[in-house]
C-alpha cells in the first residue's frame, strides 16, 4: 500500500548504473541551478530604491551607479567562481574550498551557514511565491501557510523523482521568464527612445544633500541580495554531464550574463521611467505597466515572476542534498545523507530540507520577510570564506599566472567581506540569530564526527590476532502457557543446546501451581522455572532472572533469550495481544549483553 | 526520564495484594460514583422548563407533576437496580445482566452503548464544565478547547493514580455541592413561606390550550436526562469494600434519596419563584439569585455547580475501565483492558477513555451540546435491556416473592423503553448516529472474539502427542565489514553450529572485491557469500538469498538469521547509523518463517 503510493509519486526505482543518464547538460543545469539567482531581478532593483528613498525621490538616480557596482561585483564573483570550478572539478562549494585551504573548522563554518541558508531559501521563496499568488487572488490570503506548504511538498516530491525530471518541469517557465524580461527591457528601451516615457525624472548626477556614504553602502548591500544563488553552480559540479567542469563553467557564464543584463536593464528602465518603490506594486510591475499597459503581456510577466520566485526554492533542493552528502562523507553529518534513493537523488537530504523549511513556514506563519537579511548574511559568509580559501590556495600552489587570479579573489573577498560587515552593522536586529545558529550547527558537526570516530575505534579489530571463539550456550525461553508457539520455540532451543530453561511469571500462587501442573503433564524435556510477580510486571522478574543466569554462566556460555512470538495476519490484530514480548525485547536490547532471538509463528487466520 | 515523570504523576507502583485497601467504602463510593447523577440537578429542571416554554409561560406549572413523574421513575430505577445488585454481587451492569438472561448479542448491545456513552459523558461534561468556567471569565472563551482538554488530562491522571486517591480529591466538592443545594432549597422554602418570593406565578392546574400529550412526554423525557448516571453503582460493585453488595445497595439508596430530594426541591422552587428558562442564566442561578442575591453564597453555589459538572465526567472514569475489563475477560475487547496498572487501576481503559473523549472535544471544538440527546439514548437503551434481563431472570428462577420483583422490573422496563422511543421519535436528527455507531461497535466486538477464538484453536496442542522435536541448524549472518560486532556474531554462531554462512551485499564490483580480500585476510573460519545490489537496497538481495536457503534446508534445519547490531549509548546517536538491521528484522519478521537473533554490541562511548 505505502509502497504503491511511493511508486506513484516518485516513479520506478532506478539502477545505480543509470546515474550518468540522470546528470545535467548545460541548458538543463541552467534551469535547475539558476532560478534562485535569476529570480533576484524581481526584487534586486527594488531593494536599492527602497534604501535610497530614505533620502527622497531626488536620490533615486544613485540606483544606476549602484546597479553598475553590483554588476561589477557580479562580474568579480563569476570570475572568481569560474576559477574555483576549474580548481575543484569534483565540486567546489564553499565548504570544500574553505576546508581544503583554511582548515576543517572554517570549512564547517562555511558549510554550516550554507546548510542553514538553503533551508531559509526554501522557506523565504515559498512564502514569497505564496504572496505573489495571494496578491492575485486575495480570497486565498487566509490559506497562505497551507499554500506555502503545498509548494514545498510539490518541490520535495519533484526532487525525489530525480534531477532530470524536475529539470524538464522547470526549464520552460525559467526560459519563458528570461524571454519575458528581455522583451520587457527591449520594449521599454524602444518606448523610451521614441519619447513615449514620462519625462519627470531626477537629474542624473545631481548632488542630494542628505545622501551619506553609509546610505549608499546600505543600498549597495541591499542590491547585493540579487547575487545570492551564484554559488549554486560550483557546488553542483558532480551533477553535470561530462566534461563536468567545462559544462559548469559555461553554465556559470551564461547565468552571469543573463542575470547581469536583466538586472542592469531593469535598473535603467526604473530610472528612465521615474519609478519609485510602492508598497502595493513592485518595481517590475510598474515598469511593465508603463510599457505595455495592464494587458495580457503585463499579466504574463507577473505570473512568470510569481512562478520563478517559487522555483527559486528549487535551487536549494539541488544544493542542499549535495552539500549534506559531502559533509556526511567527511563524517560531520549522519551517514543517512549519503544514501541514494530509488531515483538516485539523495532522498534524505531532500526530505530533511522539505521538513525543516516547512517547519519554518509554520513557525513564522508564512511571514518570513524578516528572514531575508539573515539569509543574505548566510550567503555572504561562505562567499567570503570560499574566496579567502582560493587566495590561500594561489599563494601556496603558485601556478602560472597566479598573481592575476589572486588579485581577482582578493578583490572579491574584500567586497563580500565588506558586504557581510555592512549587513551585520546595519541590520543587527535581523541577523543576530546567525550567531546562535552557527555555533549550534558547528557543535553538532563536531559531536557527530567524534561519535563516528569513537565508534570506528571501538569496532576495529586486528584481523591477524582477533578471531571468532567458541563458547557454550544457555537458552532461556520465557513462556506464557503450553501452546504451539512455545512448542516451536522449545524445539528450536533443544536443537541448539541441552542447557535450555523455560521461565514462567505468575501473578499468584494458584496461577503458578496450575502452570506447573500443566508443564509436568506435557513433559517437554525442559526444566520450568516459575517466578512470582507482586507488581503484575512480567518484564522485571524476567530481567532479574536473567541477571542471575548472567552472573552464573556469562564466563563460559553465550546466553540467549528466546522469545516465542506469534505474528498476526492483519495489522489490527496486533493490538489484540499484549505486546509483552516486544517490550521484553526492547528492555533486553538496551540493557543486557544477551542474544535475543525471536521464533516467529505466523497465524494463518 | 519517562519513568520518573510517570512516578511523579501516577505515584509509586502498588503490589497486587494492596488491592483490598484500594477499594471503596460507602461514603467514598458515593463521591466517586454519584457525581454524574447528582450533577443532573444542575440542568434537569431546566430541560423540562425549556420544552414547556414552547406552550408559553402559563404551561410551566406542568413542571411540578412532570418532576414528580421523574421522581417516580427514579424510585422505580433505584428499586430495580437494588434488585440487580443483590442478584449480581460480582457486578451487575447492563452488559452482565443482559448477556446472562437475554443472550450474548443483547449483552454486547447494552455494553457497547454504555462504552460509547461513557466517552460521550466525559466529552459533554468537560465541555459543560468549561462553559461554566468561561461564563465566569469570558476572556478565557477562545481557549475553551484547551481548557476542556486540560480537564480531561487532569481527570485521567487522577484516575491513573488510583481509585481511592481520586475519591479523596472528589469527596469534598461533591459533599459541599450537596450541602449547598440543600441550603439553597431550605432557604428558598423559608423565604417562600414567609412571603418573600415574587407572587407572579401561573396558576397550578390551569388548562393551557396548546399543551399536547406529545409535548408533555417530550418534557418528561427531557427531565429523564437527570437520571443518567444511576447505573454507575451497580456496574462498580467489584470496586466496593466487602460486603460489596450491601455497601453498594446502601450507596445506591443514599444517592437516590439525595438526588430525588434535590431534584424535586429545585423544581418546586423554580415554580414558586416563577422562574422561566433564560439563555443567559441557568435556572439554579436564578433561584440562587432570588434567594440570596448576588453575594458570596450565590457565587459559591455557582462555583460548586461548575465543579460538579466537571467531576461528573469522573463517574465515567470509574465505570468505563470496569466494563471494558468485563468485555475483555469475555474476549470481546483487547486483552490489554484486563491489565492492572502500577496503581491497580485498569490503566488502558482509563487512557482509552481519556484519548477518545479528548478527540471528541477536539472534533466538535468543545461544542458538544448536540451530543446530549445521543448520550441520553445511550443510557436508556442499556437501562431497558438490563431490566428486560431481570424480568426474564425472575420468570426463569422464580425465587420467593418473584412476582413483586417482576412487576418492579416490568414497570421500569416499559418506562425506560417508552423514554428511549420518545427520544428517538422526537430527536431523531440528534440520535441517528446511534444507529451507525452501535452496529460498528458490535461488529468490532464479534471480530475480536472471532480472532481470539481462532488464535486459541490454532495455538492449542495435544500435550500427550505433541512434543518439541530436534532438527539441524543453519545460521546466516549478514555482515557489513570486518568489525568487532561481526566477530562477536560469528563467535556466537560458530558456538551453536558448524553450518554458518556470512552474507555481504555490495553496490559495485570493486566494493565486493575489496570485501572478499579483507575476509580472506581475516579468515574467521566462516564462508562469505557476496551479493551484488543494482538498486542500492540491502534488504532485497538478502531476502532472496534466504529464500534460496529456505528452499534447500528448511526440511532438515532450523534457519536462523543472526543480525549483528551495535547499540548506541545515547538516543541521538541512533540517527547517526543506518538502521538497515532494524529494517531487515521487520521484513524477516513479517514475511519469513526463520528465527531472527540479534547479537547486541553496546557502544561504550
Amino acid at each position: 500500500m505505502v509502497s504503491k503510493v511511493k511508486r506513484l509519486l516518485i516513479g520506478r526505482p532506478m539502477k545505480s548504473a543509470e546515474i550518468e543518464g540522470a546528470k545535467l547538460g548545460k541548458f538543463k543545469a541552467l534551469a535547475v541551478l539558476s532560478s534562485d539567482a535569476l529570480s533576484s531581478v524581481a526584487y534586486g532593483t527594488e531593494q536599492i530604491l527602497l534604501v535610497l528613498m530614505a533620502a527622497g525621490f531626488a536620490a533615486v538616480w544613485y540606483s544606476v551607479p549602484i546597479s553598475l557596482a553590483v554588476l561589477g561585483l557580479l562580474f568579480i564573483l563569476i570570475l572568481s567562481y569560474r576559477q574555483t570550478i576549474y580548481a575543484y572539478p569534483a565540486g567546489g562549494g564553499a565548504y570544500i574550498v574553505a576546508k581544503d585551504n583554511l582548515g576543517v573548522s572554517t570549512g564547517l563554518l562555511a558549510g554550516g551557514s550554507l546548510l542553514v541558508d538553503y533551508i531559509l531559501t526554501v522557506a523565504v521563496s515559498s512564502s514569497a511565491g505564496t504572496d505573489a499568488i495571494t496578491s492575485a487572488f486575495p480570497s486565498l490570503h487566509e490559506h497562505r501557510v497551507l499554500i506555502a506548504l503545498v509548494i514545498i511538498l510539490v518541490l520535495t516530491v519533484m526532487n525525489l523523482r530525480g534531477v532530470t525530471e524536475s529539470a524538464s518541469v522547470l526549464a520552460t517557465p525559467i526560459y519563458l521568464f528570461v524571454v519575458a524580461i528581455f522583451v520587457l527591457i527591449a520594449a521599454g528601451i524602444v518606448k523610451y527612445a521614441t519619447g513615449g516615457a514620462p519625462a519627470h525624472v531626477p537629474e542624473f548626477g545631481a548632488a542630494v544633500s542628505n545622501v551619506s556614504l553609509f546610505l549608499l553602502l546600505k543600498a549597495f548591500s541591499s542590491g547585493c541580495s540579487a547575487l545570492t544563488g551564484v554559488e549554486a553552480v560550483s557546488n553542483a559540479i558532480p551533477n553535470f554531464k561530462k566534461p563536468a567542469e567545462r559544462n559548469a563553467a559555461a553554465t556559470l557564464i551564461m547565468m552571469g550574463t543573463i542575470l547581469g543584463a536583466m538586472f542592469i536593464g531593469i535598473s535603467l528602465l526604473a530610472y528612465w521611467y521615474g519609478v519609485a518603490p510602492d508598497e502595493k506594486q513592485t518595481v517590475v510591475s510598474q515598469i511593465a505597466e508603463s510599457t505595455f499597459g495592464r494587458g495580457a503581456v503585463y499579466y504574463a510577466i507577473q505570473a512568470l515572476t510569481a512562478l520563478i520566485l517559487v522555483l527559486a526554492a528549487n535551487t536549494a533542493y539541488s544544493a542542499f542534498p549535495l552539500l549534506a552528502f559531502m559533509l556526511a562523507k567527511d563524517k560531520y553529518m549522519p551517514h543517512a545523507f549519503m544514501v541514494r534513493g530509488d531515483r538516485l537523488g539523495y532522498s534524505n537530504g531532500i526530505i530533511f530540507l522539505g521538513v525543516f523549511s516547512a517547519l519554518l513556514v509554520i513557525i513564522f506563519h508564512g511571514n518570513t520577510e524578516n528572514l531575508i537579511p539573515l539569509y543574505a548574511v548566510g550567503v555572504f559568509i561562505p562567499f567570503t570564506l570560499s574566496q579567502l580559501g582560493m587566495m590561500v590556495r594561489w599563494i601556496k600552489l603558485r601556478p602560472p599566472g597566479w598573481t592575476t587570479r589572486l588579485a581577482v579573489n582578493t578583490i572579491g573577498m574584500l567586497t563580500t567581506l565588506s558586504i557581510t560587515l555592512i549587513f551585520i552593522f546595519t541590520k543587527f536586529t535581523h541577523v543576530w540569530m546567525v550567531f546562535v545558529f552557527l555555533p549550534i550547527v558547528m557543535w553538532t558537526f563536531f559531536a557527530i564526527a567524534r561519535h563516528y570516530r569513537n565508534t570506528a575505534d571501538e569496532l576495529r579489530i586486528d584481523p591477524a590476532e582477533e578471531k571468532p571463539c567458541i563458547k557454550g550456550s544457555t537458552i532461556v525461553v520465557p513462556v506464557a502457557g503450553v501452546t504451539r508457539v512455545v512448542m516451536n520455540s522449545l524445539s528450536y532451543a533443544k536443537s541448539l543446546t541441552d542447557n535450555v530453561v523455560a521461565v514462567y511469571v505468575g501473578f499468584d500462587d494458584e496461577d503458578i501451581e496450575r502452570m506447573e501442573k500443566k508443564w509436568a503433564e506435557w513433559d517437554p524435556g525442559v526444566r520450568l522455572i516459575t517466578l512470582r510477580s507482586s507488581y503484575r510486571s512480567i518484564i522485571r522478574p524476567i530481567m532479574k532472572f536473567i541477571d542471575t543466569i548472567e552472573w552464573k554462566t556469562a564466563e563460559t556460555d553465550h546466553i540467549t533469550v528466546l522469545i516465542p512470538q506469534f505474528i498476526a495476519k492483519h495489522w489490527w490484530q496486533h493490538i489484540l495481544h499484549n505486546q509483552s514480548s516486544l517490550l521484553l525485547r526492547a528492555y533486553l536490547y538496551n540493557q543486557k549483553d544477551v542474544i535475543i532471538a525471536t521464533v516467529p509463528y505466523h497465524l494463518r487466520r
